[in-house]
């Protein structure tokens, strides 16, 4: 067995995590239909009480007019990209390298709908609207996504967010939000997810990080825009008979998390420190502007491994369960906060961080 | 208040249903879940042991070497048909102009694949093999529906079938199979879904047809078009974090119903009979090769909805929520049996059929 399968074993044996809600189970599901009324009639091809009320329910929460639900972001952001290149007809588009888009969905958006990409910025950092003013080509659209999760969930300023979204209503470019973490970030930003989404003429926002449900997203925007959306849904298979296991998930823990985003971060932030105290660990970005934030060791991940290995051991704590290798001889790991780090004792999650030094 | 309305109201305040295997409420999926572990582990972007194992049992149900599952048939059947159109560099594909994706796709085939269409025949029968040797031009594969649900669930001999692929495969075509109701089939053809699937190069099944699952599909054959489908899967975003709900209802269904074929089959045809005994009725197809049929009437949809209304009020037992009119002021509907035909009362089943006089 090599040590990578060593930190793995080790992490699924421990009781408490620093990551999540707790496990991804079949109990998450029974749990959000435990009170659900049996006799409660499926969604139908996409009509239907259960998906017509959720989707005006968060349509209202982000201040847009409509919203569709679909079963992937993958699928729902491709078709937003679509649409605006359509709608400008003109089928360049702009995103961070480190897009959701181009390294996590096998050329999709290229595949699928033969659109060109245009990188904004470094892979690094993120976008400014120098990036966008930079641009070589004139694009129908620029994707934000906020935090941007690749580097640990960064953030522009709320006034440079403002500035690029003039920016571009100014010139004709329409803006698509990736707001997969997107209820992560409203106590950063001190902002509502309406005040964020406002800047933006398209929202996706996803049910299975922060909210912690099952799977499932929400597209959003003006009436026109999800019509369209309805559309391509249709020629995508994402339109299904029935989308309420989703649904119904969604809905009953974006109820329960909802309002406790602002928890979270405080707790991201006071994990951070802790990290940034111990020797050989430094946290991406140092003072999170969200829930999440990265982990990185100034050692290769063979030299951290045994450590983290102990620690899951010893203190019952599962930090994480893989390390990826980073330049230089470095290693690292995401970290998302959600329901379960409260539940470690103190003295154990004490006992974490003085076992942490690499 | 429109008379198809009175209808809709009439049909869903029944006890009893000619068709299907109950409503599709929550409680489907709420019986599916009861006795599953809540510790079972979720699936995690297509891997994990609750997903490989389903796809095990139905590859090996279906002979073929390898099985993905898929949430909808619409993308699984998109990627096969492009797999075949890569694998023979040639994007013509062949099917019956009635086929899911001729008229219910929104032509997703063409817009996000680019496939040029062939049709097979014409709308009113099945596909023989001299259509496929008619074809004007060379295609990489033929798809064929079994049974073809549009014209009532139709089928050619197993002799034909068996011709057709002989053929194909003589003549570099790819054969295949839009299997949604493949389950219901084998009682007609006396052949298993393995004997089936055989004469064909890939196999598409869905789960909430004659299973009566939640959603959901399986495309199965060779390994290497299986790998292959899974990244288009990825670039479809149907390659979900969780896709459990519908893989646990789907095998808990599967279990349930697939020795059930027979009965549905019988009773399928015991149903046409009597329909075919009423003045002004006849099914099509006049005796049922599967547990399907179109029920037609001679009359517009205005004159038979006030005799449909009247029979649904009398004896609680549900025919039909809609009437599709049809050519010559003529209207009809759709009849797939299940489990709900078996627990209507006999006398208010005769009396259904006591009062259908058209």
């Amino acid at each position: 067995m090599s040590n990578s399968n060593q930190l793995k074993d080790s992490f699924q044996k421990t009781t408490y995590r620093l990551s999540q809600n707790g496990p991804r189970n079949v109990a998450v599901l029974q749990e959000a239909l435990q009170s659900v009324d049996p006799n409660l009639e499926s969604d139908i091809y996409g009509s239907g009480k259960i998906i017509e009320d959720f989707e005006s329910k968060i349509a209202k929460f982000l201040g847009k007019e409509k919203a569709v639900f679909f079963p992937s972001g993958t699928m729902a952001q491709q078709i937003a990209l679509r649409i605006w290149a359509d709608r400008k007809n003109n089928n360049k588009i702009a995103y961070h390298p480190l897009s959701h888009l181009e390294i996590h969905e096998q050329d999709g958006l290229k595949e699928l709908q033969q659109i060109e990409l245009l990188l904004l910025g470094t892979a690094e950092r993120v976008p400014t609207i120098e990036d966008i003013r930079n641009l070589d080509e004139s694009v129908s659209c620029v994707l934000l996504e906020l935090p941007q999760r690749e580097i640990g969930g960064q953030l522009p300023t709320f006034a440079e967010l403002e500035e690029i979204s003039q920016y571009c209503r100014e010139n004709g470019i329409q803006l698509h939000l990736d707001g997969a973490r997107l209820w992560e970030i409203t106590p950063y930003y001190k902002k509502s997810e309406k005040e964020i989404s406002a800047l933006f003429d398209s929202v996706y926002v996803s049910f299975y990080k922060g909210i912690g449900g099952i799977a499932g997203a929400i597209l959003a925007g003006d009436a026109n825009f999800t019509d369209e959306a309805k559309l391509w849904k249709r020629r995508y298979g994402g339109d299904l008979i029935s989308l309420y296991p989703y649904i119904i998930s969604a809905n009953y823990y974006f109820d329960k998390r909802i309002g406790k985003m602002e928890q979270y971060y405080e707790a991201a932030k006071d994990l951070a420190r802790r990290f940034n105290a111990c020797e050989g660990v430094k946290t991406v970005p140092e003072v999170p502007v969200s829930n999440m934030f990265h982990v990185h060791f100034e050692k290769p991940a063979e030299a951290v491994e045994p450590i983290l290995t102990k620690i899951h051991a010893e203190t019952g704590v599962g930090c994480s369960g893989y390390l990826q290798s980073k330049p230089s001889d470095t290693c690292g790991f995401e970290l998302s906060v959600g329901d379960a780090v409260a539940e470690i004792p103190a003295e154990q999650l004490d006992r974490v961080f003085e076992l942490l030094q690499i």
